[in-house]
C-alpha cells in the first residue's frame, strides 16, 4: 500500500491532558514523530520566560505541537464528515488535502529553537525560514519521511506553514485568526498556568466550522463561540504573554546573551571555558546541525558556568535569569518619554551600567484584524460568519465586543530598571539615598510620572 | 519584629493549576523560595523519564516543593483553627510549630539531582543525605535564610525531614503513608499526565484529618476519602510510576551514564570533549557547590556531545535516550528467569552487547502498609481512623480495599532487550530470521513464556 | 451564648459542586436553612423554562440560595482577614456586620415562587414584597429564627435585600453588579447547562475585592479578572437567558396561566376539577400560607388536569407546556413592525387564534451600567477599581472591552408563531399552502423581512 | 427513505454537562424524545430523596436517559470503525443493530414512576413491566413512533431491555455489570452531587471496549481503566446511594404514602381533598394513561394537601417529607438486632407510634459479581479480559482489588427512629427524660450496641 495512505493497523493514542487523547491513525505522522528533530522539542518550552512567572507553565513545544495536529485532525473528521466536496470548485471539502494539513500542523514549530525570541535577535536566525529547511533538507530525517510519500511532498508541507498553499482550506486550518495552532496554545498554555482566562469552548467551535471556497467560515449561531475565542486571546495577552516579569527575564536574557557574544567578538570571552554548541553562531557560520542540536538545557549550562564567569556583568545576568532576579518595570507613555534620560542618569550615578541593567520594551498585539490586507506578506484573514443562506458577514460587524477591539493595538511600553532603585536595602550607601528618593517620586501606580512640585 | 514571624505586609500568591493559589505569609518561606538552591528546581523534572512516555508530564520538583508546602499550610491551618492545643500533651496542634513545618515542606526535596535514581546508582550520591547538607551548611543560601530565625532552627528543620523531630504531627504531615508530599505529587501527577486515576478528594482529606497525642488521624466519617487516595495511589504506580517503556528510559539513562563513567575510568574519552560539571562526580570528589550546578538540562548538554562520540556504543545510548527509542520488555516470573541466560545468548548472537542492550528491573511497592514496624529506621506510620467516641481502628481493619492490597507488593520485574528482536526490519540481515523467529516463541502477551514444543 | 454569635460545635458542609462545599458556622443559618419556608425553595427551579432548552440545569432556588450564602461568607473572611476597620468610619469592614450579611445572602430570594416572572405577569403577586414580608412576618419560620437574635433583626435584613440598609458595603455584597448574587448564578448555571461561557475566576475576584467607604472596590491589578465577569454575564444573558426556544415557552405559559384565569373570571371553568391552590390567585385575595404552598409541582400538576380540559386552547396550551412544544420565532426590527399584522392576519386564516399562538416579546439587559443614577429606586452601583495609592476609576474607563458594552442595551424583539407555518406538515389542508409560502418569504436567516417583490 | 435509516439532514445537538453534547443523527430518536412519554422524564428525578441530601443533585431521568444514549451511539461508532463483522459469527459488530441498541438505550427507564422503589412498595406497580408496555401498547406516542421502523420492532426494543434478545452484544451494552447505563449515572451522579467518587475515565474504558462471540470484553491494557470503574460504583453505593438520611427519608416517603393509603383503604380519609391522579391506584384498578399522568410534582402536591390533614400522622409525615425533617439511624448487627424490641418499648413509651416513626432497613449491594448463574432470570455477566492473542480472563482473577470485594454484599442494616430520643429538646416533658437516658446507653459510633452495665 502506498505510504501517504498506510493506516496504522491500530490507531495509537498519546495520553494528553487538554485533548485527553492524541489520536494517530497515519505511519506516517508516528514517523514524524518519532524523528529526532521532532523529539528535540521536548526540550524547548513553549512559554520561554513566562515559565518564570507561571511555574505551572512548564510544557514544550512538543506537546504543543501535538495539540495542533488533534485540533487539525479532528477539523479535518468534521469536514469530510459533514461538508465533503462533490464537484471541483464547490467550496467543500477534499479529503485528499489531509495528509498534507496534519503534517503542516505537526511541523508548524519545528524550526524553533531555545528562548526563539531573543536568541533570534542576538543571532539573526530565522525560525521560520529553518523550519522550511528542515522539512525540504535531505539530511534530516524529517524530510526522510515526508520523502516516502512523494519527491514533491516535503515542499508541499513547507508551502502550507508559508501560506502559499493553493487551497486556503488548509492554510486558515493552520494559519489564520482562529486557527489550530492558536486554538492549541491557548487552551494549553490556560491548562498549565491554571489561568482560566484562556479558555473557549473548542468544541462549539469546531462544530459551527466550516469549509467554504475562499477557505474556512463559522455558522453565524456560533458567533458567541467565537468572540469567546477572541476575548479569551486577548486576555491571554493582557493576563500572561505581556506579563511585566516575563518580559523582564526576556531583557535579562537578552542583555545576557547579548554580553557573552560581546566579549567573544572582542576576545574578552574566559578562556577557560568553551561555549561549544554555540561557537557556530557567535562565529555567524552554523548549519542545520549545529541549530538542532541547541536546546534550552545547552544554553542554562553555559549559564551555569557564565555564572561563575570573571565578567562581572556576564555572571550578574547568568545569576539573574537562573536564579531569577527580574528587574522592576513602569509603563512609559508618550508624554512620559521624555523622562527616561534623566532617570537612566540617576540610575548610573548609583553605579549601574545602563546598556545592561535598563532597557525599554514594547508589547503590542492586534486582538482583532478585520482588515484583509493582500499586500501584506502574510495576511491574517479575517473571520466570515455564515448565515443560513449561506450569505456571509465579518466578524466585527455583528460582535460588539470584537468590534470594540478590532484593529486596536493593546498592550503597552514599559521601562525596565534594577528593583534596587525603589528598594535599595539595609546595605545601600547612605549617600546614594537622595537618588532613590528623587527616582520614587517618578514612579506611580506602576506608571513612569511626571513627579509634583514640591 | 522577629523574623520567624514576620508576615508579608501582604499575603502572596503564585498561581497553580492544583491547588489554584499557592498562599506565602510569611516573609522567610519567600525567602526561601527566592534561593538559588530552590531556584534550581525549576531545571529538574518531576517525572524524569516518565515525562517521555506521558508527555504532558513536564513539571518540575519546584511546582511540587510548592504544591507541598501548600498542603501543609492548609493542614495547619485547620489544625489551628479546629484542634488548637488547651494543655500540653493534649493530643491538639500547638502553632509554634507551623513555621518549622511549613520550612520542612519547601525544602523536603531539596537535594534532588537531576534523573536522582539513576544518577544515585552511577555516582552514589545520597539526595536524602545532601538535602541536610543544603539546610544545614553554612554556604548554602538555604542555610542563611533558616539561620535568622535562629541557630538551631536549620537543624530542626533538617530533623523533620529525617523523621528524628519529636512531634510526631509535623513529621506525619511531611512523610507518613498520606501525607502532603504524596497527596500532591498523586494530583499533580494526574494533572499533568492527563489521567484521571490519580484524583482524589482532597478538601474532603483536610477536613476529616486531625491532630492526636502519637500523630494525626483521620474522622471515621472521611474512610472513604481515605481509602480512595490509597486505590489512587496503588493505580497512579501501576499506570505511571511502574510504566514498561519509563522504566526502558531509565535502564537506557543507567547504560549510558555507567558507559560514560566506564570509559572515564579507564582512560578512554573522547578527549575532544570534557564534560565539566561531572568530572567531580567521576572523580568521586565532588563537593555541595558541584552537586548544585547539575540539572536536566546539563545532562541532556553532555548527551548531544556523547551523540557523536567515536565510541559507537555511548553515541547509540546518547541517541537512543534522546531522541526516545526506547527497549522492548516482556515479565518475568520466577517459573521464567531460568530462560534469560538463553534470550542473551540469541541478542548476543546478532550483534548486540548484552551489558548494555539488555537489563533485568524490577518495580515493587507496598500500596499500603499496616505494620508499624519500630525497628525499621523510617518507619512508614499506619493510618489511624478515630472514632466519634475517640477510639482509633488501624484503616485496613475497617476497609475491605484497603485490606485487599495490605502488605502486597504490587509491581513485576521485567526483562529489557532491543526491540529488533521482535521486528528486525527490512534491512536485517537475512540470515539471523531463525534467531528472531525463535525469540519471538519466548514472549507472549508481553510475557516470557516457555515456548511450546513445535 | 448570645445566638446571634452561637457557633456550631463543629462546622457543618453541605457538599455543593460549584462551591465544592458550603461551610455553615452558625447555628441560626443552619435553622434559616431548615425553615419550612426555605426548603419550599426546592421545589422551584432556578431557570424556569431555560431547563426545557439546557436540560441539564434542572437545580433550584435552593442550591443558588446556598451558593449566595458561601460566597458572602468568603468576601466576609478575606475582609475580616485583610481590611479589618480599625476606627469607624476608616472604611475597613466591620465584623458586626456578618451575621447581617450572611442571613440576607442566604433568603434573598426566599419570595419567589413558580415561574415567578410569568406568574406575577398574570396574578399580580410581586416576590420582592413577598420577601420582605417572609421575613418580617410573625407566623413565618423564617422570622421566628431571625427574631431570636433582636427583634429589629428581622426588618434589618430584610432592608439589606431591598438596599436601604445604611452599610453600603452589606448592601453591595447581595446587590450590585458584581455581587454574591450574580457571582453565584453565573457559575452555577455555566455548571449546570454546562455551557461554559458563564465560567469565570472566582478565586481572583475574591482576592481582589476590598472594602471602602462608600462600598467596594476591586484592586487594579485585578481588572481582566473583572472584565472577563464582565464578559461572562454579557455572553450567559446571550447565549442562556434570552434563548428564543426558552422565551417561547415561557410566551405558551403566559397563554396557559392567562387562558385558565380568563376561563374561571368567566364562569367558564372545568366543573369537575378545581385548582385548590391556585383558587385564592384567581379569586384576587391571597395570604402568605397561600403564597408558600405554591411550587413547580403545584402548577404542573394542574397542566396534567388541564390537559384534557374541555377548552381546547387550554388543553393544548397545557400540552405544548409539559411535552414541550415550543413556538417558531423570528427577529423583528423597527423597520419590520409593521409587518406584524399581516402576519397575524395570515396566522389566523389558517384557523389559529393569534392572541394564544402568538405574542411578540423583547427581552434586553444593560450588560454593564456605568451611570450611576441616584433618583432610580434601586440604583446598580458602578464597579470601581482602585490603584495602589488609593484612588478609583470606574471600569469602563480603563477597559476597552467593558466600554465597548456599557450602557448598551443588547438583546431583541421576536415575534413567536406556530412553527407549523413554516413547517405544515403532511396533513396540513392542502387549500392553505398559498397562505404557508407567503408567510415563508417574510422569515429569513431567523429574522422578519420585507419580502422580495416577485 | 426508509424512517429506520433517515438520517436528520444536519446533526442535531443537546449541549450536556457530563458528555458535553448529545449527537441526534436519526429522525427516529429525535422523535422518541418528542414524545409525551419521553418528556415525563424530566419531571421525575434520577436520585430520588438522595437530592434531598446532595442538594447538587436535582436532575431527572431526562438527562440520564439522554446520557445512556449518547454512550451507547459511541461504542456503536467505536465497534462499527474498529471490529465491523465481516462474515456472521465471526464476533465482530454488525451496525444493523445500531438503531435497535439506541433505541433501547434511550428507553430504558421510560416506565419509571415517581420514587420508584417506594411507590411500588406501597401500589405494587412494576416499572419494568410499565417499561415494555409503554413501548409495545398502541397508545402511546413511543409505539407509534418506533411501529414505523416495523410492526415488530417496539417488541424487539422491549426485548434488548428484557435482555432476551438474541445478539448478547446489544444486550451487553445496556444491562451487563459495565454498560452505558450503569456508566452514565455513576458519572452524572458525582458530577451533580459534586462528589469525585463516582469518576472514572469513561474515555479509556470506552477505548477498551470490543466486541466478541458472547458479549462484551475489554482489552487487558485497559484492566486498571475497568478496575477503577468497580471501585467508583463501590464508592458511589458506600456514600451516595446507600446515604443512611437518604434512606431514612424513603422511610418516611413510604410511611407517608402507607399512611394515605391506609386512610383510603379504611375510609378515613379526609373527605374535603380528593387526590384524583392517585385514586387509580388506591383502587388497583390503574391503566397506563394514569401511570403516565404520574410524577415527583404530582405526589408532592397532594403532600402539600396533607400536611395540613386533620389525621396527625398523615399530617406530620408529610410535613417530614416536605419540610426534611429525617429520622435517625443506627447500624444493627445479627448480635444487636435483638435489642430492639426493647428500643421500640422507649420510643412507644414516649408517645410515638412505632409503626411510622421506627423502621428497619437493609441496603445491600454486591459490588461485583463474577458469578454467572443462567439460572438467574437476569444473570448480570462477568466482566472479561482479553489479552492480545485473544484470550479470556475473568476480571477478578487478575485485579487484586475487585477480587478483594467480588461476590461480597456490602452496605448495613440500619434501624430509624426519630432524633427526639437523642436530642429531646427543651420542651421535652421532664418525666421522660430517663427513659432518654436510658435509650442514649444503646447507641454509640452510630451502632446500636449493647449498653455496658452500671
Amino acid at each position: 500500500m502506498n505510504y501517504a495512505q498506510a493506516r496504522l493497523p491500530r490507531e495509537k493514542v498519546f495520553r494528553d491532558p487538554v485533548h485527553n487523547y492524541i489520536y494517530v491513525q497515519h505511519q506516517i505522522i508516528l514517523d514524524l514523530i518519532n524523528t529526532r528533530e521532532f523529539q528535540r522539542l521536548r526540550r524547548i518550552k513553549q512559554l520561554g520566560t513566562a515559565s518564570l512567572i507561571f511555574h505551572g507553565a512548564e510544557h514544550s513545544r512538543f506537546t504543543h505541537s501535538l495539540g495542533v495536529y488533534e485540533i487539525t485532525r479532528q477539523i479535518c473528521d468534521n469536514f469530510q464528515r459533514n461538508y465533503p466536496t462533490k464537484v471541483p470548485g464547490d467550496g467543500g471539502w477534499d479529503d485528499h488535502e489531509r495528509l498534507t494539513a496534519l503534517c503542516a500542523a505537526l511541523l508548524h514549530d519545528i524550526g524553533h529553537g531555545p528562548y526563539s525570541h531573543t536568541f533570534e535577535h542576538i543571532f539573526h536566525t530565522d525560525h521560520e525560514a529553518i523550519t522550511a529547511e528542515i522539512l525540504t533538507s535531505p539530511e534530516t530525517e524529517v524530510n526522510q519521511v515526508l520523502r516516502r510519500v512523494s519527491a514533491t511532498f516535503p515542499a508541499e508541507v513547507a508551502s502550507v506553514i508559508q501560506k502559499t498553499y493553493p487551497n486556503p482550506q488548509v492554510v486558515q486550518m493552520i494559519s489564520s485568526q482562529i486557527d489550530a495552532d492558536r486554538m492549541d496554545y491557548l487552551l494549553r498554555d490556560a491548562y498549565y498556568t491554571g489561568t482560566q482566562y484562556g479558555t473557549f469552548d473548542l468544541t462549539r467551535i469546531l462544530r459551527v466550522m466550516r469549509p467554504y471556497k475562499d477557505g474556512i467560515a463559522f455558522a453565524m449561531n456560533g458567533m458567541h463561540a467565537v468572540e469567546d475565542y477572541i476575548v479569551s486571546r486577548f486576555q491571554m495577552y493582557q493576563q500572561v504573554y505581556f506579563h511585566p516579569v516575563s518580559r523582564s527575564m526576556e531583557v535579562i536574557l537578552d542583555h545576557l546573551l547579548g554580553r557573552a557574544n560581546e566579549l567573544y567578538q572582542t576576545g574578552q570571552s574566559d578562556e577557560s571555558f568553551i561555549p561549544h554548541l554555540l561557537l557556530p553562531f557567535f562565529n555567524h557560520e552554523f548549519n542545520l546541525q549545529d541549530y538542532l542540536n541547541l536546546d534550552d538545557g545547552v544554553l542554562t549550562t553555559y549559564f551555569i558556568h557564565w555564572r561563575q564567569s570573571p565578567d562581572d556583568i556576564l555572571a550578574d545576568m547568568a545569576h539573574r535569569f537562573l536564579d531569577r532576579k527580574p528587574l522592576k518595570s513602569a509603563v512609559v507613555t508618550e508624554d512620559t518619554a521624555a523622562l527616561l534620560p534623566r532617570l537612566q542618569d540617576m540610575i548610573r550615578s548609583v553605579g549601574f551600567n545602563t546598556d545592561y541593567y535598563t532597557a525599554t520594551d514594547n508589547s503590542y498585539d492586534l486582538p482583532y484584524d478585520d482588515a484583509y490586507d493582500p499586500k501584506v506578506t502574510h495576511p491574517l484573514t479575517q473571520i466570515e460568519l455564515q448565515e443560513p443562506d449561506g450569505t456571509l458577514q465579518e466578524l466585527s460587524t455583528v460582535s460588539d465586543l470584537v468590534n470594540a477591539i478590532r484593529g486596536k493595538f493593546t498592550g503597552d511600553q514599559r521601562f525596565f530598571f534594577p528593583k534596587e532603585m525603589l528598594n535599595p536595602g539595609d546595605d545601600a550607601p547612605e549617600i546614594f539615598q537622595p537618588i532613590y528618593d528623587d527616582f520614587g517620586r517618578y514612579i506611580q501606580n506602576n506608571q513612569l510620572i511626571h513627579p509634583k512640585e514640591n
